[in-house]
């Protein structure tokens, strides 16, 4: 059944796509089948878009879309962040901002939701955009927002991370986006006409410069909403990928750690932490709780 | 072997506590013995302090210890965050800054090591929390760098998570501090002798309201260098305590969260990042990559 969709998939057919979304995201019958069954394609280039919000992560990704039709490029966004107005499911409103892509036939546009209060990625989505891939897109754009564990998890699920910020007191760089810093493979600094951009841009291009290894991480000034510097960056997403597969290690340690959070999650899938939450009570009322007894006999079940 | 430090720890003797500690964190032989013979004790606050670096949560640590001690309180401070003076596994002129309190008998203060590149938490950190709530200390400060992961995770392990942040301009507080905004239970505006800081104070107070349920999240202000506001701080540590302490679904919630991270790791310890790079990297080259197929397969092993 859900193999059926299989070759509407592999030829990019958008409802074929849709419909195997679907139902990986709903655990449906054959989901499982149909993901061993994809092809290992690497021609997708995986990108994530995070930032905190209110830095044109939206805007951006509009940007980035027009320009990539113009270079006959088909691409895919998955918005996990549920500000973005990507994620139609807020507001109806939020979905017809976004109208200008929507409909075009080389453009896919997906939102899913977040697990969770902490605004955690969807569980699904390493599996979601093994989907994408198959459909051959050139470029899936995951856009999360960048707050709490959502900027960790979105660096081991794209193949480039792209950190949005916009400019603001120089001082403030290195203390409060830290942990943007480190999972950053390129800056984008938005809303470049705001006074100090120059000067933002050169402070965060010192301190990327001190985390630099293999590859210098870029720091690129954009204006999304006049489409300013977005050539650029594509050029850069660009570069970026090509270091990764042109490096066979570097491209199977990044599969390799989405292939480690699929097997934790399947191994974790048989424990709800309602039921967990229940035996922790009764065994309170028992006068009998050890935390890691509790756990060590979980664990072996 | 381990069993034999029991006595000691349970009577709150330091140096049994320190080879707990060490047992623990090195996996050595019977530390699964220990830790399933700890009596399950609540009479020990766990209190996560978090925030960016710059913020003084160590000299607020040290104000707390200070203000702790008058009342006859014996206080133990796990560091996590590297840049911590408090870890002085880092420098030696860091330690001699924390010294005031490093050898007081009713002061506990141990370092740890960070998980990986990201600054995670300690992966034994609940384990070790359990160690000290066993030895008997009225307080366990958990001090972590509030970027990355740590921040949402020090939720799951402290009972109590304070964010401390700094004054600064009122409209950056929506964008950069969302991800420290949902963890918090108490916060603290530290340095609030600065100019803006009761209009920073106040807007704070504005947003955590809205998030607020059956605890109205308090915003404290303190000058941590000279011990202001410290005890307004502790009186709201002892009030939202007693919350946990009095609501057993609460209680039984925290402790389920941390059970469901133990069963994790144990579920996972078999799994190595580098073996399963090593297969990945096989696959690719015997063209049988399918990352479903790999991680369903690993995870039944």
């Amino acid at each position: 059944m859900a193999l059926a969709y299989l070759s509407g998939l592999l030829q990019g057919d958008t409802r074929s796509l849709a419909r195997c979304i679907s139902l990986v995201e709903n655990e449906a019958p054959g989901y499982e089948q149909l993901l061993q069954a994809l092809p290992h394609r690497t021609n997708t280039r995986v990108v994530g878009i995070t930032g905190p919000p209110g830095a044109g992560k939206s805007t951006l990704v509009n940007a980035l879309i027009s320009q990539l039709l113009l270079q006959q490029q088909k691409v895919a966004i998955l918005a996990v962040d549920p500000s973005s107005p990507f994620n139609y499911g807020a507001l109806l409103g939020d979905r017809i901002r976004m109208s200008r892509h929507f409909n075009h036939p080389d453009v896919y546009i997906r939102s899913l939701a977040t697990r969770g209060a902490l605004g955690g990625l969807s569980p699904k989505i390493i599996e979601i955009s093994e989907v994408v891939k198959a459909a051959g897109f050139d470029y899936l754009f995951i856009e999360t927002v960048g707050v709490g564990q959502s900027e960790v998890e979105i660096a081991g699920i794209a193949d480039t991370t792209v950190v949005v910020v916009v400019p603001e007191a120089g001082d403030e760089i290195q203390t409060m986006k830290a942990g943007l810093m480190e999972i950053a493979d390129i800056f984008v600094v938005n809303k470049a006409d705001r006074d100090q951009a120059d000067l933002f841009a050169r402070n965060l291009r010192t301190l990327a410069h001190t985390r630099s290894g293999d590859w210098n991480i870029p720091v690129i000034k954009t204006i999304a909403t006049q489409e300013e510097g977005v050539k650029a960056l594509i050029e850069q997403i660009q570069l970026h990928q090509r270091g990764i597969y042109s490096h066979e290690q570097r491209h199977a340690l990044l599969l390799a750690e989405k292939a480690y959070q699929l097997i934790q999650q399947r191994r974790m899938r048989d424990i709800s932490r309602q039921a967990l939450q229940q035996e922790v009570l009764k065994r309170l009322q028992d006068g009998d709780f050890n935390l890691y007894r509790l756990a060590a006999e979980w664990a072996g079940r």
